[in-house]
């Protein structure tokens, strides 16, 4: 067509625009925004983990053994409650919830889960406390966007999930960490929060149960926590993703629970607890029975206004949720956790079998362990991410590196796969560190 | 449990914590996003529905006709296909589908989609060159996240899909504006895109079938802004989430078919099609087979980067998508344009009808017409949303006002509603504006 209407010359101005620019004159050159090219494959568990999965020798007959990511739901064992795959199958086949959603949620779903929450929490949540997102994912998104503005910064954990630290940077917040200490069950570090904190701090990030270390705060540890915002004048952002996953000696306590002290935006979903990553499911739930947020800032605005230009559940999953809240049987909730307790257990032991690596504390929620690698005793080994593509390629084991949670030379492991596959990965990580220690070690 | 601590004297940092700081104190009283507070109800159509909506009288005890948005599919006659529908519950079905799915999408229904679009290109589209997206909500996010970069600037059509203008701001990216022109069936004017284009300019957005105007653009016309983006060294970003939904002379043209012209980014959807919105499921194309992006820029990584760390499209959906693309019947779609062909004359012809507003072009695709408010005619309304607002209070009809598009004193009507709702809501239009004209006009 270009060459027809230059033939025509139809106008100058066409005839002009079918000669080809050379290729600096794209002016496109120079576009893609840096905090999405700067960070390359570093910015994301994801982006990772698909590096690593990469090393996997194909030829290795092997199943490839998936100890990276909190997803067990592919093992049948794992599979969701047969009333929350009803519920959803059910949604589907209305027809009537095929159509757009409200930007914040469909009404019946936002109030079904704020009485489900609220049966946790000392007060109870309203229908419009609560704001329905695409998974935690998008909770993460639009809680991060929304604290977005120029001067001001956020405190992140340390190690945490670099998601936060991604939509940070796309939004040119700046981020400060504070440590969680492996020698005290990974507690959160508070006198490394008061440091770093200043006047144009707005809020800290806590996960709970933690991802990635498996541990569970007591209720006096986040007691301090919200007594630490409350007098930095920060609010709590409690990434309770993991939310009720605990099989150890601390129950899980919602730090709502203390939004009486600060006001805590809380980031949960379905993903964990009922298996189901890919059904997209998340929420912020605004904790705030002093209506602090309300009284003095744009915040619950703002993620109002963010969430009708973002996308959303999908209608039908979010008009299953009231089904899947009232109905998924209690059962199920104590099966998963049976299972995470036998396999946290297995792990916990297996590693303490492996020299080579240590593991500082045993888990007592979420699907996963931090474990320290000792470089000082493996031959050849570089850093944690040259242990994990090295691991991937001689065993075609997945582990995610410590560097891509903030902590260089770690791994974080997942027990979140079924006894046998666990114990053959656990064996495999086993066999690797064993031909790659350092000869001195013979003894050992 | 703050006073059983400080009680205790536990430490004095704990204690002092305690102490409540004073509203002015509370550190996030500035910290929302001033893109996401500042513009505040205009931002989004959503927004602005809603706002119309609430002007609705309850006691009215007729329904009220939602003549607002792009979303028929509460009316039974525009349920989607049984075969969409039927894979979706498959897909679900399996289990197999609950788990977390790639970044950029399943790589089984990318490769689906590769094959359906390129059915219509000169050209093979390959699996790398499809992203799947949370809908076409999603798909712009990411395309106009990704061109972000400080000191560019954007080129949208004016009137235009608002969530362009609301991303753009949230990214600091500078937006410029060109015309749509309804004296000539709304064709860009593409005088007015070179004019306003300079070296900082990266992209032009194009709508086609458009939306608000119901425009179809021919092959001439998109040859001519693919010949503009190549003069100007600029991609094309075409939006065709009403692509095939079009019922006058001119055919559905693929923006991709110039992909060799000048590169194209295509956003497309199954929301408006196969009438889904609900199920969130759409796509960035890559139409750009001299490869002149991935040579050029790093808009490729940065959309794989920004996937990453981004939400999905449910895994299930995404896993129906092959049989959704391959088994729907073509009678459906058949069907859906007969119903708009039907609707869209009904639309034309009654609002022609109507003194007080004009209609300049009879639509041939998209679900929507744009049309002048006549205020001269008209008594006691100030402007578009006062028009909006008082015949939603009156008339329980809900409309978009142009404002939120781009075009003051315009409205914008859907005529995707089975026709007797339709008729209803026109004669309502007409009874209101019969109600409002000027005295001096008793002669109409």
């Amino acid at each position: 067509m270009a060459t027809d209407q230059k033939q025509k010359g139809e106008t100058t101005t066409t005839a002009a625009a079918a000669a080809a620019p050379a290729a600096e004159q794209w002016q496109f050159a120079g576009a893609a925004k840096e905090a999405l090219t700067g960070a390359g494959d570093k910015m994301s568990i994801r982006a990772v983990r698909f590096k690593i999965s990469a090393s996997v020798d194909p030829h290795d007959p092997r199943p490839v053994l998936p100890l990276a990511h909190g997803d067990p739901s592919l093992f049948p064992i794992f599979r969701t409650a047969v009333e929350a795959e009803d519920a959803v199958a059910a949604a589907l086949r209305t027809g009537k919830l095929n159509c757009y959603p409200a930007g914040v949620g469909l009404p019946d779903a936002r109030r079904a889960l704020a009485e489900h929450l609220s049966r946790d929490l000392p007060y109870k949540l309203d229908t419009d406390d609560i704001f329905l997102t695409a998974g935690g994912t998008q909770a993460i998104e639009v809680v991060v966007s929304v604290l977005a503005q120029p001067g001001k910064n956020i405190l992140l954990p340390r190690p945490g999930y670099p998601n936060y630290d991604a939509r940070a940077a796309m939004n040119n917040l700046e981020v400060r960490h504070f440590d969680l200490v492996p020698e005290r069950g990974w507690q959160i570090d508070i006198d490394s929060v008061e440091s770093i904190a200043d006047k144009n701090t707005t809020a800290m990030v806590i996960i709970n149960p933690n991802n990635p270390c498996g541990s569970v705060y007591t209720r006096e540890h986040l007691t301090k926590v919200a007594e630490v915002a409350r007098k930095l004048g920060i609010l709590v952002i409690a990434d309770e993703v993991y939310g009720n996953l605990v099989f150890g000696d601390s129950p899980f306590i919602p730090m709502g629970t203390f939004g009486h002290i600060a006001p805590v935006l809380t980031i949960g979903s379905l993903s964990k607890r009922w298996i189901v990553p890919g059904w997209r499911l998340g929420w912020v739930a605004v904790c705030d029975p002093s209506k602090i947020l309300q009284k003095n800032s744009k915040l619950i605005t703002a993620i109002t206004n963010f969430l009708n230009v973002s996308t959303d559940p999908a209608t039908f999953v979010q008009g299953a949720l009231p089904n899947i809240l009232q109905n998924t049987n209690e059962e199920f909730f104590k099966r998963i956790i049976g299972l995470l307790a036998e396999t946290s257990e297995i792990c916990y032991r297996e590693v303490n079998d492996i020299k080579c690596i240590t593991c500082p504390h045993k888990p007592e929620g979420s699907m996963f362990v931090m474990v320290k690698l000792n470089l000082y005793l493996l031959e050849g080994i570089q850093d944690d991410i040259d242990f994990c593509c090295k691991l991937a390629k001689e065993e075609s084991v997945i582990l995610c590196p410590g560097s891509v949670l903030g902590m260089e030379n770690w791994i974080r492991i997942t027990f979140a796969l079924d006894s046998s596959s666990l114990l053959d990965g656990l064996e495999r990580i086993k066999s690797f560190c064993q031909r790659h220690k350092k000869n001195v070690l013979n003894g050992f």
